[in-house]
């Protein structure tokens, strides 16, 4: 199991918030299209968060990009790397601004990162990327061909420690600001996608 | 002028991607809801990347929290930090895994951070939060009072360097690819309300 709660993943702020299990925590991470991963880079070691697509299989998550993308090898020689899922569902609209808040998900993860090298791995890795933004296309598409896997980096993220944060609505106000005449409530919000646009390079 | 190129924030990889002008950099920034801040918890030496709201005045990006956050504290006790902001706009759909790609638009801001102390600093900042989700609020609600000041830490981020990256269709495939029967093409996304729920709180 490798969603645990420890002393770095315990969520102090809005304890009431938490969520430790790991079937909430996966549903966050399998919810976000882009996660933020943090780390130090070795020659200024300075901090840097950088989004990536992200897939998860079990307790591991996949990240990919560039075979010569530096944050990567900068992940590659991190003990422990921090990536951070977070899902932005509405607004908490409160009668005053200090009660007035967003509703999220989010999840904190930490764990060690490996590079997945061996053939097998990294292609049902590089599935578990297409199929994360659009379930059932790897049946439709060809394979990565040689040149495209030489050029394609994959991290394997295995999560050793993480926690949930959820805040949803009801809003609630203090009981001195409940009479007040502005409006209060929640607005729900997701992501939506419009229509589509045909590619044009296939074009006679 | 707060945003400028240096080698912290060149864009290596793709850097056809690559912007570096205040506009771009500012109106992504003001897009995204949540960006992810990342820094070094000094009594492990992990880095955190934690989701916070922000609202941006100019060169500076305004986070708040409250008084016991400690990850608000790490910050104020780091050189610099570094703040994330992604938008996720779309699917970008090719006829092969590895042409496929999503349309977003990010910018790595690094730059000091310092406590908001003075209260009409504090006052603008923490409108500038409410505006940031719901522009109109702060005419039509009341101040915070001391009580809610007293628990709420602000922080102004100075933003000294950044780049954006922005990732925008057409699709394109290899010309070995074009004439594949699968579709292709760009599906654009964007966050969108449902519809509000009045708060229950005030009910006789």
């Amino acid at each position: 199991m490798g969603v645990a709660r420890s002393p770095r993943t315990r969520v102090r702020r809005a304890p009431q918030k938490a969520r430790y299990d790991e079937a909430t925590v996966h549903a966050i991470i399998d919810a976000v299209v882009f996660c933020h991963v943090g780390t130090v880079l070795g020659d200024t070691g300075d901090v840097v968060v950088l989004p990536f697509l992200s897939a998860r299989d079990g307790d591991v998550v996949y990240l990919h990009g560039s075979r010569s993308n530096r944050l990567l090898r900068a992940l590659l020689d991190a003990e422990r790397v921090c990536a951070t899922f977070t899902s932005f569902d509405g607004l908490r609209v409160a009668r005053t601004g200090f009660h007035s808040s967003v509703a999220y998900r989010s999840v904190v993860a930490y764990g060690p990162v490996h590079e997945v090298t061996e053939p097998a791995d990294r292609a049902r890795a590089l599935d578990a990327l297409v199929e994360a933004t659009l379930p059932g296309r790897t049946g439709e598409i060809r394979q990565p061909n040689a040149t495209e896997l030489a050029l394609t980096t994959v991290v394997a993220l295995t999560i050793e420690e993480a926690s949930a944060k959820v805040s949803v609505g009801p809003t609630e106000d203090a009981d001195e600001d409940v009479t007040s005449p502005v409006w209060a409530g929640d607005v729900p919000c997701a992501v939506v996608y419009g229509a589509p646009e045909g590619a044009t390079d296939g074009a006679p």
